[in-house]
This record gives C-alpha cells, sequence and structure tokens, in this order.
C-alpha cells in the first residue's frame, strides 16, 4: 500500500486531518522518566499509543533524534517499527543534496529507518528531489514555504510559488505533496492555485499561532486530502505530568475535533 | 582554535587548498576489505592517513554514512574522533529547519559528532542559519551555487546573488563560508563581488569536469584562505586495488600539487 492510500485509509477511519509531531527533548519530559534511551523510547510509545486514534499520520522530526546522538537514532529506528503499520510515519528530515548523495538521504530516511514518507528541501532542484520522488510508494514533501520569520528571506515573495510550480510538474508519480505553514494563510491560496490538487503538510497552527479557519479555508483543493494538520509541541508536551499520555491524547483529540468543527463551518 | 585558524594552519602547514571527501559506499570499496562495520573504518581511516599530508580538511558526506544505518553512524562519530584534531573536519549534512530543530541538528552536528564546521541550506532563511552561526568556532558553509543540473531550477539566475549577499550581511561572526560549485566557474566571478572576503567550498572539479584554472581565477579574493577545493571520489576510489590508501594519497598529492601549480600560473 502506498503513502497516500494508508494516509486516505487513516484520514477516513478516523476522521482526522491531524498529524501529530514526534520533537523528543530531555527537558520536557515529564521528570519522573529515567534519563535513559529506554525512557526516552517509552515516553514516545505511549504519546503514540494515546494519540493514535486522533492522528492521520506520526512525523517524527530526524533533528531531536540526531541531537540525542547515535542512542537518539536508535530509539527513531525502534519507534517507527513500533508504530502499527496502517499509521503512516513521515520523516521529518528535510534533506536535500545532490544527485547520488539525494539516493543515499532517501535510502536511509526510506529503507533504514522505514519512513513512509519524508520532507525536503528544494533549494538544489529536480535532480535532487528525484531519488525520494522514484519511491512511489513513499510520499515527498517539499518544503515550499514555512512558518518561520525566515520565510522572508528567500521564500517570500515569488520563490515559493515557483516551487510550487515546479513540484507540480515534477509530480509525474502523484506522490508529493508541499510544507506550507500555517503563519501565511493568506498566501495558502495563491499557493493551491499554483499547486493544484496535492496534499499539503501543515505546521504552525499550534504554539506558532497561525489561524486555523483561514488555513483549512485556502488549503482545501477539494480533494479528498488537501492536507494535514501538524501539531508537535502542543500535544506531545500538553503536561509535564505523570499522566502526560493521557493529556497528548486529550491534547491530540480536540485538536481533531476542532479542526473537523472548522472545516464543517466554512 | 577556531575552525578558521585551524583550517589557516594546515593550509599553510601543507600548502594545501585541498579538501578530501569521505563518501563510503559499498559498491566502490575494494572487494578484499570485509564488509563490516570495522572494514568500513578501516577503509577510511587509512584513506585518511595516506591523504592527510595533502588535505586542509576532510569532509565527510552523512549520506552515505546514514544510508549504512546506525553502524553506519557509529563508523562516522568514530571516524571524526580518530582524525588528528589539526585537521579540521567539516559535515557535510546540508541541514536546513525551523528555529529550535536547527539548533538541535546544530547541537548533532557540532557536539554529537563532534564537527570543525557543517554545510547548510539557506531555503528557510537567517533564523535557520542562526542556531549555526552561534558557534563562533565553528564554520558554516551556506549553500550557494551547487554543481548539479538542479541549480537551473531555482538558484539561477539570481537566488545564489541573494544567498551570497545576504550571508554576507549575516556573517557577523566571521564563521560563514558559501558552498559554490566549479561547474560554473564564470559565475563564481559574480558571487565574490557580492560575498566580499569569504572562504568557498568548491566542489565540481573532480567527476564533475569543472575547470580548474578559471574556477581559481575567480574565487581567489586576495585573503588567506579563498577557497577549499573539494575531491571524493577521485581521491577515495583512485583505485579498487589492495593499495587503495596509497593511490588516494597519490591522487591526493597530485590534486594539490595541480592547485598549486595553476594557482601559481594565474
Amino acid at each position: 500500500m502506498t503513502f497516500f492510500e494508508k494516509l486516505e485509509n487513516q484520514v477516513f477511519s478516523k476522521q482526522t486531518f491531524l498529524c501529530v509531531g514526534l520533537d523528543p527533548v530531555w527537558e520536557k519530559i515529564p521528570s519522573h522518566l529515567p534519563r535513559t534511551q529506554q525512557g526516552m523510547l517509552d515516553f514516545l510509545l505511549k504519546s503514540v499509543n494515546q494519540t493514535k486514534d486522533y492522528a492521520a499520520a506520526f512525523k517524527p522530526n530526524f533533528a531531536y533524534f540526531e541531537a540525542l546522538g547515535i542512542s537518539g537514532l536508535e530509539v527513531l529506528q525502534e519507534l517507527i517499527k513500533k508504530i502499527s503499520p496502517e499509521v503512516p510515519v513521515i520523516g521529518d528530515a528535510k534533506r536535500g543534496d545532490v544527485g547520488h548523495s539525494a539516493q543515499m538521504y532517501a535510502s536511509a530516511v526510506f529503507e533504514s529507518f522505514g519512513c513512509d514518507a519524508v520532507t525536503v528541501s528544494p533549494y538544489l532542484g529536480q535532480d535532487t528531489l528525484q531519488p525520494f520522488f522514484e519511491y512511489k510508494d513513499r510520499g515527498v514533501f517539499v518544503l515550499c514555504l514555512t512558518s518561520n520569520q525566515g520565510a522572508d528571506d528567500f521564500q517570500l515573495p515569488d520563490l515559493h510559488l515557483q516551487v510550487a510550480k515546479k513540484v507540480r510538474e515534477w509530480n509525474v508519480s502523484g506522490n508529493a505533496g508541499l510544507v506550507i505553514g500555517a503563519t501565511h494563510p493568506e498566501k495558502i491560496a495563491a499557493v493551491r492555485k499554483i499547486s493544484g490538487q496535492m496534499p499539503y503538510l501543515i505546521p504552525g497552527v499550534g504554539a506558532q499561532g497561525g489561524d486555523l479557519e483561514y488555513t483549512l479555508l485556502y488549503a482545501d483543493d477539494g480533494s479528498k486530502i488537501p492536507y494535514l494538520i501538524n501539531a508537535s509541541r502542543s500535544i506531545l508536551y500538553a503536561t509535564s505530568g505523570e499522566d502526560y499520555a493521557e493529556k497528548a491524547g486529550i491534547a491530540a483529540k480536540n485538536l481533531r475535533d476542532r479542526i473537523n468543527t472548522t472545516r464543517s463551518s466554512l
């Protein structure tokens, strides 16, 4: 089954457009948990277990695991193995390198870590994205317009639109998507016009304060999976108490419901 | 000692502007070597040992190590530990992610892996590069104009010049550099005008066929370290025989000498 088929199954069986981001940092993990590789893995697995009924996908961010050293990457590998295979995993790795190196990164994310999808950076152009697109059963979300202040430096005013246009052209296997920050809801409409129907991975609704209503309004393309709304910290660190996993589950359910209510009111 | 001080020491004590890239792939490694983690590490350490008299820096490409899975990353960590501390190591990781994730990547490359410098992608803007720049004793090479065909998609005609301009502005700690492919020698002059004095990391002279003479001519900025010329496969895989390390040493010496001869003829 391809990434997008898996995703569609999840979106419809659970009635959810929520993607739960997994960004582990010791400083935020409840203090009663042991500061060990197993402690980290348990924290993530319990959080996954309590949120999985509301999550269309999970998105581990490679940066956080790499910062923990080799043992962090072992946690990542174990974690992905233990997430139920019907729930797709988006490896948020933001990779981007020339030809053969890109093949190596695709192999690492898709084969060594077993991710169903990946995030990649477009700066180096088509031949550096192609090795990812060639994994036709995997999803490839290309950075387009990000939710941080630095989006002003190069992405705006035009580059993100060029990226959307090119990714549409390059999407011959139908496995591409775009990463678009919710902090620019008014710009999402313009990207949507250019990209056509294509799933968006949308961060920035939670801690970064993007407007959910306008984001959903402008991102919708009339297709079955127009977008995934990602939230990481607001779910994973809903509380620092011993009931962290239950609270993560409640936060995930609440956001799923808020997305659905907002969708039905548009 | 900072990265650039280390680099300067190497450049002048060894009279070399050569950076040796370390891109391990089993298919290219001499067949007599055992296909084990130790076999890979030995291959790299012997190659490093035979080329180090001609190398101003080593540049392991993270993609190749990640493609080998966790054990590949263990090789990378061991390798970096075992390279003499006076020879700087550039972690070719091409990372780029928003704020806190960028901090995590900087911590991974500089602290967990112990690299002296890193390559990063500019697409997400200043706040995503800042966490790297803040390691003032480390070097940060920002992708500007790459040596692959895809450079045409977004970097040309103007974006790479905007990147050069911005990186110059952002370089308040004096630890920035640019990655510029040798396959565009005529464009290097334009970038140099905009960037001012700043070290360039220049791939593409070896296997990709960039013109060495024009590259050196246009990249020179009159400073002590205007550039590093990187070669990876043409050195590491100079032969597939048992004398791979000696041949790598000869290839490194030859390229160092060719760079120096060309420099003195300009």
